[in-house]
């Protein structure tokens, strides 16, 4: 599966690195796996009566990241979560990781083992191998594509698609963490951030815990992760489903940075995407606890007939709400 | 899945792309696709006692391909047979695509299209409907990574893993005339070759009747596809099986191409990679046809004691022969 791309200069890093990671990955490899690294597909045998499910996700150097503003330990984790916080979207359960993964030449071999070290770390907290991908040279920095295989009971995948006007909307976390350290970012004042001070952009833990929770109890009616960010993800939402959303401002859970002692601004929790939190939508009669699996749940709006998106702000006053995902890294 | 990464200046285009995507490929989507395109995952069922087979390949612009030598539909075919050629190398059959496509701004909407013209045609011709992806701006050139989800009835995938001492070595079609096409683009005589003259290289057809009818009939012992080229993939096979192997220079099938009259060069037939044929090996016993739903058989050589890789020359000369795959188009 890890297809060995070999130029006559490349031959033996490119074989010691897949040597690397078969053998670092090989630990992590759990019994459903029947075949990984070294052939040409993985084999996988899913529970009885279950779907697949599966997502793939780009991380780009110079669009998701940027190696001078990212140790390479938080790439590889962020790499891992996009891929598992789509599983965690639909109520799934992971079950293996797929990387393919171009590196420019003269890459210091350091960084590729300290990407492995941030990747595997987080593979092995969620028991999730990584069971293949492929390996090339990259024509201009590191490029990473994610693939999660996960399953689910056949028929109870939680979508975007079955939001009903009434639904009551919620969301986990808080919002605008990620953002916020991006806006420090591209201000320039610093050239690096503290990792520790920004744990929810550096470090974001997938919410699979909550998402299996809801679909287990047959709490939401839809579900979608906020890597977007709310504004565009409740668009895809309200897009897939037919309908439209209002949301309170002032409801909102906006997060605290760094050393801070006020919420991030509303426009950073409304659309700051890479916070990974989940937003999803429950009939009015259901009772959505406030806290599930340690993690806080906000009731923030209504789903509302036709397609507009409205904003409730402080003093009642109703503006439109127009998707506004939060840019990424590029020119 | 299709996960919308929303610079502000990029909104219209991308979607604009989504949504044409997702018309496109609607058309093809089978009855075991719950969802495909729009949501966090795809979500899909696989036959019943089936094992899942998934594969992931890169195609770069600068590694694995050229703009100004391939046109943008081979560039789409290209990236597809790379995963269907997988799903063959196991006997498997293919189920879904997934596609994760970078584009560089600036890059023409036309080029976009041939590129899925190409991509479409192949997926339509094998019945694999294109179920998501992820669609980013690139940092640089065309990135795309081709994720195919394929299956098997459980525990009957041919791995590379499965050869003896003794068995015979066996390969499908001709060798070469992909690597012979790039010989004459590297050589810079001619800028574009006519696609009509080197067929395998700029659309090749993933061998997948061969490779189910090969599980099936339970004929081979062991199986990979020859992407990297006869020398380094029967490498492959001798490092899994823990064998070596004995190829005799005079059987290997060589190319005919364009409208040359004799067959390419044993070098090319040997080391040149990107054929997409099957290499395979048998028990000796096994009686294998020379032709299989259509494709060329051809016995080439014995699986051997030890770990050395041989070849034996036309006067019955022998001598070692090493793993040397193609270079790719890298600088």
């Amino acid at each position: 599966l890890v297809t060995l791309y070999i130029g006559f200069a490349l031959t033996l890093p490119e074989r010691a690195l897949i040597a690397n990671i078969r053998r670092r990955a090989g630990s992590g490899q759990g019994s459903r796996l029947s075949r990984g690294i070294g052939d040409d597909c993985a084999v996988l045998r899913l529970p009885q009566k279950h779907e697949a499910l599966l997502t793939t996700d780009f991380s780009l150097e110079g669009i998701h990241f940027r190696r001078e503003w990212h140790p390479p330990e938080a790439v590889g984790h962020r790499c891992l979560t996009r891929g598992l916080s789509d599983i965690a979207a639909m109520g799934g359960e992971p079950r293996t990781a797929f990387l393919s993964l171009a590196l420019p030449r003269g890459l210091p071999n350091s960084w590729v083992n300290r990407f492995f070290d941030g990747f595997l770390r987080l593979a092995r907290q969620f028991h999730v191998p990584l069971a293949g991908g492929d390996i090339a040279e990259s024509p201009s920095g590191v490029l990473a594509d994610i693939v999660v295989l996960g399953s689910v009971p056949a028929g109870k995948s939680i979508l975007r698609s079955g939001a009903r006007p009434g639904d009551r909307i919620y969301v986990t976390g808080e919002l605008g963490a990620s953002s916020a350290a991006l806006a420090q970012l591209f201000s320039g004042g610093k050239r690096r951030l503290r990792p520790a001070d920004y744990p929810r952009h550096f470090f974001p833990v997938p919410r699979l815990a909550v998402g299996q929770f809801l679909r287990e109890e047959g709490m939401a009616s839809s579900m979608i992760d906020t890597s977007d960010g709310l504004s565009t993800d409740l668009a895809h939402i309200c897009e897939e489903s037919g309908v439209g959303a209002r949301l309170e401002a002032g409801l909102v859970p906006r997060a605290v940075v760094a050393r801070s002692k006020t919420p991030v601004d509303i426009r950073l929790a409304l659309h700051g995407g890479e916070d990974y939190e989940l937003l999803f939508t429950a009939r009015p009669k259901k009772r959505i606890p406030g806290r599930i699996k340690g993690v806080r749940v906000t009731e923030i709006g209504v789903i509302t007939h036709g397609r507009r998106m409205e904003l409730v702000g402080p003093e009642g006053k109703v503006e439109g709400l127009e998707p506004m995902g939060w840019q990424h890294f590029g020119k």
